[in-house]
């Protein structure tokens, strides 16, 4: 309590990330981050900018990098936005887009920082309980909400919809913005950014942290209908008119550049996860169908929380959410392939 | 007007940015930006990266940056916050500290982003005119308000307060919070971050984009007591985890250390400043005394508009506000020495 704060801050139950520890003793499988380094381009980027114009603001419309990503995607410039990472720009589109009187909709196993920008932004919300397999029902989200948010594929549990179920829910909703958070869309599920031309309620939330290995350079993206796009540029430019820095733009123009290396990155990472995924279930463990950079596995005679103890004190990390329905799965980033065979080496010790 | 858009979406008035060409034809002196490029130890700093490392999530508490400045500064870390720009500091101090039932308060001629925080996060303000000089007189800033903020120096005036002025303040409103914007205060005024251990009220804001010739880095800070930096940290834990990039930390870290090169660029731009100040005067311009990089001047027969018209015709760009009282003055950002020599030939050339 302090006299000084504004109201809300007594009322926000902020977002708790991954650990992130500074120094390099652990195996790091609780963040999704990349087993693999960004494209050598990135580098030769960084390598070659000319530090002097730092001393200039960035453009406040990001234009190259905007050219570039509606370029890449198939799309105009006006039906993309640029920000300090997808957090940032789902932080803006539930301000934009979201603050309705009706109670907007996501699955009650989910990102967990949704309901923590609705606590930001006084936004009323219901959750939708995925099915018994942990899968998303569209027909469960009914017209009448203040909007929805699917993660595709969804978090933590790895699960992708096919596009036709987007199509589906898209047109049983046409009077809510309906927001797919497809931060994970690179490792095997079809992106919506498709259907943008033929849904005007339909936005499109990408980033550059997972699949193009660059979480440490915060660059997120949002792809849909001029209309929609405007509502997210009123917020920013109301917020901050230079959220993208001239080093992240540079780098993210060079990753864009480099497709081979990004198909490699991410073919690599689906083939590690099917190898680990078979790995797990003979050492005894559920694994959901996974089409992320993460697998969620629950074993059928150990409890997830002794299990992400044990391999923290093994100095690997993995995420374990102490929360309804999946308190005893424990999300695993599939890491590279040593990294992956040393998680598995300590599962089989632990087990043993 | 569209559908989906969040009502507030309809009522926000967005902040207008300098303009940013993104070619070199121009010489820039609108957006305050340095002449002088960031420290060598930048650049050095930037090649050093190990590129390999922006594969993942920075460090959410920015650690290593937040105890170089907490030492710069003689402060506690908990006494420390960062963020993507000191226009993100601000926002998040708007909604944390200034969300309050009485309207905020804040000078009639100042930073044209703060009434636009206010429109997004719906703060009642009173703007508080400047004095016949232009000048901040504080005991107009009386208790029963919600919260007070006061750039020191002042934009676009450059005018500046002393630190005895921001004790009275203080001392007058013992029950608000008071927000010191001190984007400019390396250029001739005294910070009030020594004053933090005697107020719990208060919040100093400064920059990396002026005096470190970072603008295109997005850096900014803030420094008070614990109490008000913890309504920051949760404002911003629900808005986004990692608002400061890897290289954004690396390079302001090694900006910290370079002290010698950060006053021998400040002196620089003090010693352009006033050399450009008594050559306008020579021109006919009245010249507000500055302790900022740039000047507001107003000419004694041309107006301002058409003045900051011919000049952008001849490739310099200043910038013009068409707004109440200071609608027949230029803001003139100290530039090098050539480009303020330019600047005073085209403006003899356009007053002869």
């Amino acid at each position: 309590m302090n006299k000084y704060w504004s109201p809300i801050v007594h009322e926000l139950d902020p977002y708790v990330p991954g650990e992130q520890p500074q120094d390099q003793q652990y195996i790091k499988l609780n963040t999704n981050e990349s087993p693999y380094p960004p494209s050598p381009a990135v580098s030769a980027a960084l390598q070659a900018y000319d530090c002097d114009q730092l001393r200039r603001y960035p453009d406040p419309e990001s234009a190259r990098l905007v050219e570039a990503l509606a370029a890449y995607h198939g799309l105009q410039p006006e039906q993309v936005f640029v920000g300090n990472g997808s957090d940032e720009v789902l932080a803006h589109a539930f301000q934009a887009l979201l603050q309705k009187p009706a109670a907007i909709l996501f699955p009650d196993i989910s990102y967990s920082f949704y309901p923590v920008y609705c606590g930001l932004y006084r936004i009323d919300f219901e959750t939708v309980p995925l099915d018994g397999e942990f899968r998303i029902e569209v027909d469960d989200y009914r017209p009448g909400n203040g909007g929805i948010v699917i993660p595709n594929p969804n978090a933590p549990t790895g699960i992708a919809l096919p596009l036709s179920a987007i199509r589906r829910l898209l047109d049983n909703n046409p009077d809510s913005t309906v927001i797919i958070d497809e931060a994970y869309i690179d490792f095997g599920a079809e992106s919506a950014a498709r259907l943008i031309a033929d849904y005007e309620n339909l936005l499109v939330v990408q980033t550059f942290s997972k699949s193009r290995s660059l979480a440490g350079l915060r660059l997120g993206t949002a792809f849909g209908q001029a209309g929609l796009i405007e509502a997210l540029q009123r917020v920013k430019n109301s917020f901050n008119s230079y959220p993208v820095d001239n080093l992240a733009s540079a780098c993210a123009i060079a990753s864009i550049g480099d497709e081979d290396y990004f198909r490699e990155c991410r073919q690599r990472v689906i083939a590690s996860r099917e190898r680990l995924a078979g790995a797990l279930s003979a050492l005894g463990f559920e694994v959901l169908p996974s089409s992320s950079n993460f697998l969620l596995a629950s074993h059928r005679d150990r409890s997830a929380e002794s299990l992400y103890l044990e391999l923290r004190s093994r100095g690997i990390l993995v995420r374990y959410f102490k929360k309804p329905r999946i308190d005893n799965w424990l999300r695993i980033t599939v890491g590279s392939e040593p990294e992956c065979d040393h998680l598995l080496k300590a599962l089989a010790k632990i087990l043993d």
